[in-house]
């Protein structure tokens, strides 16, 4: 039987949240490779195997994924989220690039909501216009890119989403984003840190520039930042659509 | 009985890309309310009734949920890709808004997924790094709005999403939106015209920006718009994590 590497998104957390065409993947796989704990959501069965790796290490992950597929096993590549949106894809096609002798494999991607679109949904309607999303790690690419993407962006009054905004190898990056955001911004811009969202750990918190401290984002937040009309009514947090 | 407003994304088309819990409030609605061709995608049965209106009508059809749900009716508004994305949950707020009579109302947006992540899932994985989603219609904001965020987007170098490329209403300001883009991009950059993804009428093409033409792009079309390091690997589509 030919292999295949089919890369998934699980969705941020909650189970009614991943795609039956997902589900329907993971019951046909025999192997399931990814980060550990997107693995740890992967019920074991007779005739899966799970390999699970630690964080950072994407790019041999992607290659095992590569090499079993090309000795005919059916592998499942997990992400949280989407697998497109700062996660496995990419990884699994630079694997492919360096190895082109693995470009007669089947390789396909199956999106997953993406934590931002959760977040959103969670929140209201933040995302509900023009938009951008930026991961701020800086582990493959220099924080000057990131500085100037964020000030773009917000001068192009984008409506942002931020992934990995901080992490304790990298604890000061995201109150220099705040600063930058300070210069650019008004001090009444509504910025959303939603974290663990779909989770039981869930926790939704609206606050304004001015009051936003860096503390408020830790490796399982995706932050939200308006646009210039996102506005508050009740509950809800929205950007009209016509900004 | 509390009446209640559950706005929906049913996805891009195929059934399989629909979440459990999309599902599960679909079976528990009374009432789906909607545009005429996503409503069409809800199966009959007793008890349900389905209200389907035409476009450019949001704000009506989402004061009727509102209206609905105040008379105690389970209402689920169904948008297609995600509700949070130029689509319905914005325009219910709106109508929520203008009606503060209806905000004891509960009011919940359950995400989907949205075409610009199917049509990158389906292409291989062109939003892989930073990226940023525009809604090119000019019905609700000028379209010198569009012009400024397409021009800070492409200085920023993000891979980019247009919604809502052309309509026979406007159909010659897609053909702008290339010429900017042939302004501030080289030739080479890759442009993917995703039509009608996930259903049986799905096409992809991948052409450089050179090739583009503005017929090339539809009302059932996104446009995803590769970042300078975007690069085709066989018959994938990528943006490298680095870029």
């Amino acid at each position: 039987m030919t292999g295949s590497v089919t890369i998934v998104g699980l969705g941020p957390g909650d189970a009614a949240k991943v795609t039956p065409e997902v589900t329907a993947a993971i019951d046909r796989a025999t192997d399931i490779v990814g980060y550990i704990p997107y693995v740890a959501r992967i019920a074991p069965r007779d005739g899966l195997t799970l390999h699970a790796s630690d964080n950072r290490v994407e790019l041999d992950r992607a290659t095992h994924a590569l090499e079993m597929a090309a000795a005919g096993r059916q592998v499942v590549v997990v992400s949280s989220g989407d697998p497109g949106v700062f996660a496995m894809a990419s990884a699994v096609f630079e694997a492919l690039e360096a190895r082109p002798d693995f470009l007669h494999l089947p390789v396909s991607v199956l999106p997953g909501i993406t934590a931002m679109l959760a977040a959103a949904a969670a929140a209201g309607a933040p995302l509900g216009h023009d938009f951008c999303a930026i991961n701020l790690s800086d582990n493959l690419k220099p924080f000057a890119l990131v500085e100037r993407r964020l000030r773009l962006a917000a001068q192009a009054d984008f409506a942002m989403a931020f992934y990995n905004p901080r992490s304790s190898s990298r604890p000061h990056q995201f109150a220099r984003v705040l600063e930058i955001l300070r210069e650019e911004c008004e001090p009444g811009r509504l910025i959303i840190f939603a974290r663990a969202v779909s989770t039981p750990d869930q926790q939704l918190r609206c606050v304004t520039l001015s009051d936003a401290t860096d503390d408020m984002a830790d490796m399982r937040t995706v932050v939200l930042v308006g646009n210039s009309a996102t506005r508050r009514i009740g509950p809800h947090v929205y950007t009209p659509r016509s900004a």
